[in-house]
């Protein structure tokens, strides 16, 4: 069985229920979630060996935080516990024309302050073949930073392929501190998740032509970043056309020797909760790639992945490849009875 | 008052909240229901004296079921009680592209194992008015199979109309199986609830023309059911065109006299639950002859019986005649006050 | 700090859950709310010294509405305690093609039987910018109405402000009643919010020429309005197209010098709740007014308030100016992290 | 199969969760109850023919009755519809030493304003064995007092056995009134719900001597009574201590023939809700009385079955006789699995 | 990490809200439950390597075993996916003097119809320390009285120590037929939860002197078995108080080496959930004997265990080591702040 | 109006459903709780004009404290909004002999962090009557020890009359730090909450004699801390017997004038919830002074306060004077109907 190694923050998520504010809240569901913990999720829901590298707190939520690692298969092998606080975020969840909020609180989160002795990457990854982090990392601290760096240095000598999101947000850092942090990084990248904001914006690519459309844009895009890091062999991003927070449309894209492939558009609405529909799609890209599936195929399957998660709760995908498959297969909405 | 009765199996569903996955759901929601239950419900909330037929095992899910039926005004004077236990059936709550989802759990149900012995048909029938089941229990045993052909003929002898909804379910059994059942009850039928595919893959009749539109393609078929069973007077069905689980239209179709006659469009959506929607259009259709409605207007409460039933939890429709008639009338959506 | 009066009734709703009828329901929200304690809580929640004047029990629900004012930052300084009941009304939430229904009861509350002699205008209006009512208490009773028309002259020899808006309803009285009883307090309105409805069948205004576009035909009966009622300086409205229970669109419109201005059109979907989508618009305009906002903006703000009503629960709009003129900015249903 | 006529009001109940305040809740759950009804549904569940006589508004909350007494078995054919409204109440679920607290809001019913030509008591009473009233609809109103004086009259004429239960409540009358309104009743009563404090402040009985005990104080008081109204066969209550609102002892009494049966007392804690306890109670032993069941079995039944009550949510008992004889042999609490 | 190996089935358990009946619930809730599952769940807590052997259908439910195995730590390396169905049971949960009831539907489960070729205990057992088992596997079919027996023989051989619990179920098979299935069993195993009532009535000891106390008669009764079967080294059982479903008492006992060892009796109310209690205690015993306790402290361990249970919801125990040993010496019901 | 000032930290509290632990709970309750905040919100239920001086973020979070605040008429005009984040604690409710237990989350707060020229207490004190802290808020800093000892100095100079909580948390700090810091604070109280632990631990006083009862010792105390601290005229504090999280007892101790009253010991069972139980004591002890009520009323007061408030969720008293007296005057647990 095929190993994937993850490694970055995971929070506790509040979120309200629909039609209430936050602020007149009385009542909150928990949800655990993080970019890279719902990969290895979503692979462990896809039959491989994952393991999510962590640190959380030694108390009642940093035991929340393995339930819902174990009962999703992820092993906890390398989650330290310890520090000061489970990092935390409040979803006040959006409707119509209204867009989901969220409060952040997670400063001082025992994952932030890890320090670089707490983990053996080396003993870690061994026999690995992926492994998967994301640009959210790299903005918590400088010690963070160096230590992602050192990670995919010792996974690239170790044979481990890399696979990186880009996952800026603008509430952490600002576009420079993200490009100076990210570009180290790059070189070691096997697989990238990222899009045309990401190129321009972080790697300072040249504005595509305006009169090209969406798909021209970013092969240009993919090409050029292809130019800067001829190591990075896959890249994959979405279009997501947002009608309002309750429809979107999604369609994935997957570059791969030099070739762009897309996916039906999905329309999705309503949308259940669209967190970790990213995640998703990363996580499907993946396994389509351990699986050496077809890159058409590939592109399908991470896309309807993702446009499964937005119908579900919480952060993580909770399909297996046969339900997906089947989805692809039938086509949406017809009761199975 | 006319009296209505119908037979066939009541099951206990189970379903989860919106946007959660059964395996891993902590609550799920209790309903009870059934096609021929639910049919003997709409009915009585119409103002018909309507007996349901069934058994159920002696625990509090039979009792459950009872106060359900009575709670809907349905008289329980032929549910037999005993047998092993309650079917039931486990709904995950579908949305957008995401299909609803069944898992069976009927067998060895109380009503499966019913005998022929244990119903005095002849008691049962006497003085009613329409007699109405499904093409579901004569696929749940042999002994059903013969059970429902001496009761339709039973019906027939007593003056009592018959009402078959074919109701193919693939997962009970194969389209050989079904025809093979089905065709003995028809000759004594007077009404009949079916479609385009039960024609063709049941009935075994001739596909229409491709070029033909959806009106004409069942007018076609219809026209052939008739020349093989002249006795059934009514025919009706809907068109159901899915775009996702959360987004149906739905158009009704009566059959009658040669002619047939079609509702305007009903544009569903969101969809709360579409359980039952045949059923509840099954029921317009039978209050529509039973008050010799004008045939335009009898297809329009049936659809729109039907889709009113989308907008509410649970099998069954809970809306009686006059808040049909002002839903016809008033049209969609205006908050009244 | 500007200070603003409302006086009028407040009710308690009691509302399903969706997907629910009242008949079958066994759990009720509580919201309190009325057009002008819903019109006092968003100018409260705009920064404005607000007094709701009204008459509530004195019972736990009497204190309830106390709290839920209290707790939006809304005087009471000038609510009575005392008389028979709260007003309540039953609130089956609708759903797509299903419309909301609203079954009042209403009779006896304590509002209804205020009389004069318990309230002192003259003391509640001193130093307020705006006096806010509704066509509603003028339908309660002949008392109402002689107290309401005090109210007006005293809030004009004061030189406040009378904002009035028409909102009849058909359930509380005829139009006939209703227009005897609007007419009086007309001239000395300043702001109202009124539309082509009210013109024709309460103002008796000649209905305009059908070919006209809608924005034509309310130019039209603005205009004629102002003619009758030259003290009125401005109108307001709201064109709402009702697709369904769940989908609305709503485009504002404002009326000042003599012009129309509009917004752009909210295309509303899902609607979680629409009661007092009309005050959130009222309270808009009111705040742009005593804000001395250019009419484009100050109607695009008052629609924008409307719209982000209808995606939460309640009666009353719970955003901030802030939060408004983001959402304007920001488009629709992007999240924000 | 023997026939009961129950004649009262029914109201619709608004409860609190366990430890929230009327005054600061969000969420109300919606029971139906009355004592008339309770007794009524009580006995439907133990296999009698029963009928609920009563006026209900032609609204949802009106069917919502109908749905509830039909689920629990009772013939609603003398069931009026019509008039302003349902009779309500809030209850404030109490805890520990902290009461429960009841709202009222009850004034302009549909059924306080029944009138005597609305009901024919002639043929609702034809072939019953039993009919049982109580106190409260005597409280209600003068029209009420005369109906209730002439449907006694009428059941004795043909030869139904009546019940009455005191059930003063200090809320609705003083106890002038109330003794004023109830003698005439009496010399119409066969089975009589009543104790010492009804003895000594509504029928004037003097206190009995201070150093008797519970037992010997209770009996000195139905002599007395059946000194003054010979017809009155038997009587019953129960003796009910009061340690918290969680927690109760409970023993029932049965005067018979001039002798005094107890049960054993019931130690009740955690009261779930002690709502409609009296009425199970009552219930019994009508029950018992029809099944000529022996007087000390009889009330051990009557209290068995108030005891149960206690245990869940909503006015009326839910248990059949065969639970009921279950649990007194079985003792309390034990798994049954 | 020592090993520990559970054989037997899990259920899905659908129970109640608090106060009310099944027969008229709306809402269930889900849990996972069965006793040798509930063991291997309670010693992964406590830190060892458990597997649970058994057989779920592949379906959701299934699945959902699965996670709940998976979050609470225990491995389903040998749990076979197939079969029909889930063996199923509905609790209404009791209160007060009123018992919680149990509804079985677990006839025809997929562990019910597992056969010896399904499971190979030689590689199962491997290196295990302890193999637990109940008299509940042994109920179910012939053929897993046969698979039982043969894997407690591979289990000795292998030099696994073999865990045996009574678990009498009278609604599953008569005392005849439980002891003739048990006595083959006995001569293998090492540590037994047995009590008064198993030795009895399933092993025809006579019965103890009337005028001996608790302690004593145990101690008779466990001298007995030992002289009938002195491979058993450990034998364990509860004394339970039952004063209500609410509030029981339980003292464990211990017998090792021929001496008694009692602990405290813990006073249990309210009992939030006792499903699990008895498998909390063997699962403090079995954690004890592991880790080489000393008797005392290994019965105080286990009976605080099971009384710790009996506060939270759902069949398992969810507490640590060192959970239970603070509870031990902090008392009761203070507050940790 | 009197007018009472409090000044500490208000948390944000997310606390479990009754049964379930933290770490594996799926949704969490919110309520907004801390000492000082608790305090203001009884008075002004008690009709005081008061005022809760803090500092809370400006986020969602934030303006819930001040819905929460202003919803029990509390006056946010000194609450500082900035800093970094609201503190917070999750609170997994206990069970009988399962003791609640907390998690906090409360460093970096706002409130923790707020310095000495945020605040001007000649401002915020003017015209006060009482000023009431507690122990906690010393624990949080240095910065904010400095700040309160200059804030009691200012309440003197004012002539406010200052009342201080001890308020130990062992968790916060130790007994020789918390020593430190409130020794300073005394020499200005007026008003004082302190128990026997806090004389021995805190104040060093010697040990009571063991064979003194409660009272006694109590007495002694409370002397030797007048020698120490003439200016305390009042003490007062609560003997709290823990029979288990469910149930306690409380009575509730006043010094004055050198003489102890005592109340009643109330019976707390079940708790519904502890939190706040203290608060409401000393906030019932405050209101009897401000009201020169007699010193038993007084004791009797507070208690009953405190009692009530075990009975519902949340950290804040919900009961006017009336409530309390009627409750005192009453007797527990009787339905008021």
């Amino acid at each position: 069985m095929k190993k994937v190694v993850t490694f970055g923050e995971i929070m506790l998520r509040l979120s309200t229920n629909q039609g209430e504010r936050l602020s007149s809240a009385n009542t909150l569901h928990m949800h655990y979630g993080g970019g890279e913990a719902n990969v290895a999720i979503a692979l462990a829901g896809y039959g491989y060996n994952t393991y999510f590298v962590s640190k959380v707190p030694d108390n009642p939520l940093g035991k929340g935080v393995c339930r819902h690692l174990h009962g999703n298969g992820v092993s906890t092998d390398f989650l330290l516990s310890g520090g000061q606080r489970l990092g935390t975020y409040y979803l006040e969840t959006g409707s119509g024309e209204r867009s989901p909020h969220v409060t952040y609180d997670r400063k001082y989160s025992s994952f932030s302050e890890i320090t670089g002795d707490e983990l053996n990457f080396e003993a870690i990854l061994k026999d690995a073949d992926i492994f998967h982090i994301s640009g959210i990392t790299l903005a918590l601290s400088e010690s963070l930073r160096e230590l992602v760096l050192q990670a995919v240095q010792t996974a690239k000598r170790l044979g481990v392929q890399v696979s990186f999101d880009f996952n800026y947000r603008a509430t952490l850092w600002s576009q420079e501190e993200a490009a100076a942090a990210i570009k180290p990084i790059l070189p070691h990248v096997d697989i990238c998740s990222c899009g045309e904001l990401d190129a321009i914006y972080l790697l300072s690519i040249p504005k595509a032509r305006s009169e090209w459309d969406n798909q021209e844009r970013l092969v240009y895009y993919y090409e050029k970043i292809n130019e800067m890091y001829p190591n990075i062999a896959v890249m994959a991003s979405t279009f997501r056309t947002v009608h309002s927070a309750s429809h979107n449309e999604l369609q994935g894209n997957l570059y791969l020797d030099g070739k762009l492939y897309q996916s039906k558009v999905h329309d999705i609405k309503p949308i259940v909760d669209r967190v970790g529909g990213g995640d998703a799609f990363a996580s499907g890209i993946l396994c389509g790639l351990l699986e050496d599936q077809a890159p058409a195929e590939l592109v399908a399957f991470a896309t309807a992945a993702s446009a499964l998660k937005h119908t579900i709760y919480g952060d993580c995908s909770q399909f297996t490849k046969k339900e997906i498959t089947r989805f692809i297969e039938a086509g949406s909405g017809r009761i199975s009875r």
